[in-house]
């Protein structure tokens, strides 16, 4: 189905209960990778599925945590925590086309105890937002199968990458 | 990444803000498809990829659509009016694996002026419920871009749908 | 891409190197599974995107191997065998759109010391051959990742199934 | 299912009908694009599920259209031939993985009056060639839905990129 229609967006904005302030929020962000659109991931409306962009998520997010050295440990065969992905949203703003390249910017939103909220947002190369989104990650010990609360370490890792984003 | 484990479930009803009573959500769907989780739809955690329900809400949508006589004309070539997708949203419950043969349930959840609020449930075969989702869809006015009020006939439809659901 | 426009079918026939006579062939499969083309299967094209055929005879294989009785010791953990693809081939003749219901047919065409050679057919509703298709199946040990002879009571069972086939 | 295991490779080599001379083969590449593993790429056996190269095959043979020239008239609305997937093919020599990093280069490997021979070789950081793989393309006319000999213009364009090729 068609994924909206540009004027959507302005219509939209204001209705993502995950934030609050969409200048402030679309300031906020540090990291990015860059993803071009596929020709198999356009659909017969000629656009962008809209399935698609939690595929860039994943990628964005895998990156974003090798980033902060959290990948390495939860992929080990050993490791006894593991990220779950909780729940997934994503809000369309723009047409996203084949062919377009698109930066997607990833964030630590807030950290709770065992899991933290991460948020998304994709923009095209004429800097207008595509998509916007977020996740729950949940900190998962194997043996047990309930979330387990953050490292010393780790908490630490987060909080400060919070701190990043609210100075910037 | 892993999507989530078992015991997630439990913990994890009540945080999804589209239901107010689990149970009575549960009972209010009368349509669903039935799909097979494919081979390639897994990764290398072991479990169908946690992009892969959006593909399921998709075809579920269109089903559903289909049976409500809305399809047709939208995707006929002279339709004025098309359907967009504004946004999408999935909680994991429960892992799904490999041929696990799930029950996609869809409705109409509520009716505004030039929107519906779309709902889904994902069953296994043992009756659990593994994922839930909504989406918002509206009707385009595909020459002015802008979304365009439901005609009586589809309304009437719509309601009627909705008071199936509240029936049950 | 396009895949392919109806009169190219004719064209091709004959060009599928595995294939010595088409309506022989074609009358030699006996089993098969059904699938719906998704909507996000089709591209922007307004079809089946070509990559989609292969997703298609995997599931059609999997089924295939279930009903032989093969899949099961082979996805066991404790298998000293596993099966491995070594080469895929598809060649497109028909146009296939989105909700079309094919037939995707597949069978043993030949039998190596540890191989297999795997034919596909996908048909639609109308009763022609869409695309067509094989690969080789290769028997290898985990332990060693060599390719590994057929134990006697598999090869008998493909054997039947070449028979089988070539009585019908 | 497994795509193979790494002694395959030398295994195979010779196998495709389509290389005559694997070294020189080899050697005759001179475009690629390079692309990363993404995660739901991967299945249940641990590497990239064997129906993804044919999404790379697709990518690189777009970048290398548009390099010649040929992707923008494809694409204009007020074309009047379109290219045509006829078939497509791959072999597989080694495991690909999450997150590896594979050079996918694409070739004219031969041309007819209206089609031409498509070769590809994905290569991962170690130089080590993963698969192979081949199709044919057609230009085919719209209106007629038959196939039309190239323009001279293109033939020329397609000649000199296989001369390159040849000198390499």
């Amino acid at each position: 189905m068609y994924n909206r229609i540009n004027i959507l967006g302005s219509d939209r904005m204001g209705k993502m209960s995950y934030i609050s302030n969409f200048e402030d929020w679309q300031e906020s962000f540090s990291f990015n990778i860059t993803i071009k659109v596929r020709f198999n991931e356009t659909d017969m409306f000629g656009h962008m599925n809209n399935t698609v962009p939690f595929t860039y998520f994943e990628e964005a997010r895998i990156e974003y945590l090798k980033h902060l050295g959290f990948m390495q440990e939860w992929v080990s065969l050993d490791s006894e925590v593991i990220p779950v992905v909780a729940d997934l949203q994503c809000d369309f703003l723009q047409q996203v086309y084949f062919d377009d390249k698109i930066d997607v910017f990833v964030k630590v939103n807030s950290i709770g105890n065992s899991s933290i909220d991460v948020h998304y947002m994709g923009v095209n190369e004429k800097g207008m937002v595509c998509f916007t989104g977020r996740n729950s990650l949940v900190n998962l010990n194997r043996a047990t199968g309930r979330s387990e609360k953050w490292k010393t370490e780790w908490k630490d890792k987060l909080e400060n990458e919070l701190n990043i984003v609210q100075k910037v």
